[in-house]
């Protein structure tokens, strides 16, 4: 019935409603090879000869079978799976300009990949297009110690990044969960978030200059180590949070501020949200320009975390032992003795007004990292439990919780099992809204057709973003000019896409819509 | 001579030697009306009576002579006159969807324009263009006390905008000596920098979204007041430092931290650059989170400033009193005690290891704005003085002060009276290089032809930016493609430009080279 759906024309579209539509092609786009495309072809084992006739010493293709492939075929969560038989791993910007060139010749689709950690499928094909690995391009060029500026090759895991600057006594101004395998060129090409997002500020923010290939093969050089520069359009945004579809990333030039001497954090629960929220408002107010991250948990989630993880601030009135919303509060400095004073003097305020029920400071590192390592097993706890509907949004802070709240009522009735948790950087108003069937690892399409797009249309209703930061990929992309851009920006959108890649041959089939 | 160079299919430019078609641009585009564009046509009266028809009430049309609308005409340093008869004052972005649709319709030319403070000729016409004014476009929407996040019509002048802020907690994260005069719709058109750009970032981190009216009339609506927002391509960013070629922003959303309850400032000096270089190292190290702004000012400099200024740090051994090199030094934070505290341990630190020669410190916040009055003091100064030749650039912080004293050098021989002062944002490399001859205030082309393009050549070889702030306006587009972007980013600009404004009606002459 999907594949119906998804002729060449879309015009089959025209006969179902909005909701059934995207219905359908949502479930279609996470079955590969059924996809029809009238733009590209699939490659031959002939192709593969000749790509790797295109590559230097040092690079590499892999063919196989998709299921061999399977690292490369299949995302983060298993839930989207490819059909790719040659992956490419160049190690230079120029091989990747002769392997794109080539495809785009030969209309052959070809999806950049990083470290494969995305959470809405973007990183892996939708059909048997060639993936063009960034895994052996990992050169660190240097960081200017005089600047602070971080000059790598896209392929850095950022990991890797966070140890070598801190070497050099600085900070890479991003951070999250998967740090230990997500790249660079990844992280870019998503215009990744993460916790100390409110202090260090967006990707927009801290790159500076990047190189990236395009359809054409051109390897556009708008690297740039000054920190301001204003000569014409400032290109690089484009490809920031572009998920691979203009071009493909493979140099960046990074901002990267001192390593702070001081770090310290609470793990501090709340009874209520508007606790929470006033909460924050003192954050700011005694914490200042030291506040680094202000995550949040509710209970549903640390239920699954303290399996592995004991939470540091208990509730003896509850029968698991938990409160119903958690904060992990971190400060960042350069004078210890100060942001301890102001931690504390945080903690007293709160505390004399009754808006946390409890909390405990760290005394050291370890515990920093302690208090982190809850937070940051919230998602792969929730993986575990059962199938994941994983929604990443962005939502007034007034409203941050009631959306939560609404779709526990709706999904109550039908699946009374299922599981709503949450957690997310509320400090940006970004919450990472989940809900798992313990258990059951199958998709139970009739709770997605409960949860979708009912949800999105919630978030928008709220004027809030349906995508914060993990991007559309195929997840979202049917949405895109539904519920995330109007029909002028839209517009424009397509000529751009339509400017740098006119055969669409870059990670075809995500972020924008393929009806 | 010059107007011959100008033939419409340019060819008369391959004659000429590149610094000759340079500088023969260069000076042609100070004057105006000579320009003979082929894809434009000059207005009528009765395009006049015309847009006046399409505006609402409250919408006015000027017309006159050029000299009657001076103030739209000429820049702020009376160096860039157009001969513009028509100026719309439009009050909404629908009047203007209107105004830009006929003017596309009817070939002509538009000249976006906000508080026309800008350095490059940027916001005046070359030739008789509409001008339309944002000045009645002045609506403060709202600030949202719970995000931080303002959001305001394209006219509001940046002033106006701190007072909002303020009276409600926060502050501006743009600051800048015309923000008296200067709005915030030409500050994103321009990417204005500023004096706390290292601690808040560019726009491209603080503007959320906005609204821009495109050559075609269409009204592209991404505004957003969401911190996260990855839906596709995140268009916004083509129009901050776009200088109105690509569209006429309309509407702003900015994000505004909370209002630092605790301002410290201390002046201080310094004998060598050197001794500025480490001053700098230990203000990151000790004023951490807290350091603001770190402004740098020379003797030269100071010299004009003292006349009408007290400089507060003052040297016996020097006939005039003044040490080599100054600089205001800013914390901003959210506890006074702690603040003061790392001020106090920064200046022990410096004075310790003999870093500066002398300093103090402010006592109260009317000393911080005197240090202020003071910088902000250099470029009127300058400009009292003589004829300006005013360059603004990015340099890495090694060589900052060693192209001053290059230039000085090769000024010397020829005019030995021109004065070489220098001052800017030492902490982002952003150097305002300036020369003026005192008592002479018409341009004297033999200087110029020292000054340029040797400057902007040993900017390029130095790996820094011919623009940090300013822009390119008509006083550097001739150098985009020579000195700022290389031939396959230049392509990609022009090809964005044709895409969004397929006529070329937009701030014709700007930005891109006339050549």
């Amino acid at each position: 019935m999907s594949s119906l759906l998804v002729s060449a024309s879309g015009s089959a579209c025209l006969r179902c409603s909005r909701s059934q539509r995207l219905r359908a092609f949502r479930f279609f786009s996470k079955t590969a090879g059924a996809h029809s495309r009238t733009n590209l072809r699939s490659p031959t084992p002939s192709d593969a000869q000749a790509l790797a006739s295109l590559l230097d010493q040092g690079g590499s293709v892999l063919t196989g079978s998709p299921a061999d492939l399977s690292k490369y075929n299949v995302d983060w969560k298993g839930e989207y799976r490819g059909e790719s038989r040659i992956v490419v791993q160049p190690k230079t910007a120029r091989e990747i300009s002769r392997i794109v060139s080539y495809c785009n010749g030969e209309r052959i689709g070809v999806v950049p990949q990083g470290g494969n950690t995305g959470l809405v499928g973007g990183s892996v094909p939708v059909s048997d297009e060639v993936v063009v690995s960034t895994e052996r391009m990992n050169a660190i060029h240097g960081l200017d110690t005089d600047s602070g500026i971080l000059t790598c090759d896209a392929g850095c895991v950022l990991q890797d990044l966070h140890s070598y600057a801190a070497e050099r006594n600085h900070l890479v101004p991003l951070d999250l969960g998967a740090k230990g395998t997500c790249q660079i060129g990844g992280n870019v090409a998503t215009n990744a978030g993460g916790q100390y997002f409110y202090r260090f500020g967006s990707l927009h923010a801290n790159v500076l200059g990047l190189e990236a290939v395009l359809a054409d093969g051109t390897i556009l050089n708008v690297t740039s180590t000054n920190r301001k520069d204003n000569t014409g359009y400032d290109m690089k945004h484009l490809f920031i949070g572009s998920e691979g579809t203009l071009g493909l990333i493979t140099k960046i030039n990074l901002s990267c501020p001192q390593l702070p001497s001081s770090r310290n954090a609470a793990f501090l629960a709340c009874e209520t949200f508007g606790d929470v929220l006033k909460t924050l408002t003192v954050a700011k107010e005694e914490l200042g320009e030291c506040l680094a991250a202000f995550e949040f948990m509710d209970r549903a989630v640390l239920r699954l975390v303290q399996k592995d993880h004991r939470i540091p601030v208990t509730c003896s009135a509850d029968s698991e032992g938990l409160y119903p919303f958690y904060l992990l509060v971190e400060t960042q400095g350069s004078n210890d003795t100060h942001d301890s004073e102001k931690m504390a003097l945080f903690l007293e305020k709160l505390l004399h007004c009754g808006q946390i029920a409890d909390g405990v400071l760290s005394q050291d590192l370890s515990q920093v990292e302690a208090m982190w390592a809850i937070r940051e097993n919230c998602n792969p706890a929730t993986k575990a439990m059962g199938h994941n509907w994983k929604y990443d949004i962005s939502i007034p802070v007034s409203e941050y919780y009631d959306i939560a709240e609404e779709m526990r009522e709706r999904i109550r009735n039908v699946r009374p099992d299922a599981l709503c948790v949450c957690w997310g950087h509320v400090v940006d108003c970004n919450l990472h809204f989940n809900v798992t069937t313990p258990g059951e690892f199958e998709e139970d399409e009739e709770l997605t057709a409960i949860l979708e797009p009912y949800l999105f249309e919630s978030v928008v209703r709220r004027k809030g973003s349906i995508s914060a930061e993990h991007g559309l990929g195929r997840c979202k992309n049917e949405y895109l000019g539904e519920l995330a851009k109007n029909e002028a920006a839209l517009a424009k959108m397509r000529m751009i896409k339509g400017m740098f890649d006119p055969r669409g041959i870059l990670n075809p089939d995500k972020v924008f819509p393929t009806c």
